[in-house]
């Protein structure tokens, strides 16, 4: 169920790269790479963790977050979501996402979405989606998170597209295509809802 | 004339980050960080040369390119651009890299956009309009890249925003909204072309 025009592959770090910085969160990759006149240059790529976000769909409505950290000055829109721990699986990060930041589970979960956001960096963004999600208990929220959760309509989770702080621009994208074609827009809604529009 | 929504400032990398790192493109910077209970952990940001694309007019079309590099297998599609030299301003950037890639020069510039694409890191894209373009000279490409440009009509343009291999989302989001609302559409036309579509 990953749409085609994000499963695109970036082209991955080549098998001679060496690693030649390694941060909190990012390495740094060089190679010397061919150039079309056959003289060598250094290129250079960024790893670093992949993150999941959840599409929590509870009852008729979704959760969205205002969310605040501590070295950004204004609170920004997201969805629940984090990196993956070290070797940690994109699926089960999602889920312990989901848990800690909101409280709610799921037993329905999808793999919706994969997209690269940037050919210098190997990185995956997942996005998930949890249907029929139940409030479990309270979240627990880590040293550098203030989060509020909210449930809002799918007429407001169209209405992202227009929120100055929501800053995924692939999500904003697919929102503004079902907003603007009534079959995507029912698409997408039989896909979180499993009922028609 | 540039956009509020593409205005909004990230936030600078804090005063006291030190730089652990400086690769080609690249730099690391790291700063210890209050967390909301009080406890200090390492954050970490990074720096890149500022880049530059050109929305170029010449009579009723728009150039557009379709580009390949030496470390990617698949061609895609851009705009004239590229990266800013070190301390270059980026009009005299966007300036060079559409004489030196297409061989067209403007004397009706005007700075459309600028967005920082990722929060992690201390970058701008600046979004140049060149109108009126005159074809002046060859082009004269560095030996890494392989580019062909073609003018393509206002209609086509706004199709960009189906082009699998046009990697640029906030592009896609604008032509998007173009396509969908007449009033946006006929604006856009009348920037670019400086007459009613």
């Amino acid at each position: 169920m990953i749409k085609k025009s994000a499963d695109r592959k970036r082209d991955p770090i080549p098998s001679q790269a060496k690693r030649v910085f390694r941060g909190k969160i990012f390495e740094v990759w060089q190679w010397p790479q061919k150039m079309y006149d056959g003289t060598l240059h250094i290129f250079e790529r960024l790893k670093r963790p992949d993150t999941v976000q959840v599409i929590a769909v509870a009852g008729d409505k979704i959760l969205v977050q205002s969310q605040k950290q501590p070295d950004r000055k204004q609170a920004f829109t997201s969805l629940p979501g984090g990196r993956c721990n070290h070797r940690e699986n994109p699926l089960v990060a999602a889920k312990r996402e989901l848990r800690e930041e909101t409280g709610y589970e799921s037993n329905d979960w999808l793999l919706w979405k994969q997209h690269s956001p940037m050919g210098k960096i190997e990185w995956i963004i997942f996005t998930y989606l949890a249907r029929s999600c139940i409030f479990k208990q309270r979240p627990r929220l880590d040293s550098g998170e203030k989060i509020k959760n909210r449930l809002i309509s799918f007429k407001d989770f169209l209405n992202l597209a227009e929120d100055k702080n929501f800053f995924d621009p692939q999500l904003v994208i697919t929102l503004l295509r079902a907003k603007h074609d009534r079959r995507k827009k029912a698409g997408l809604y039989k896909l979180l809802f499993k009922k028609h529009i």
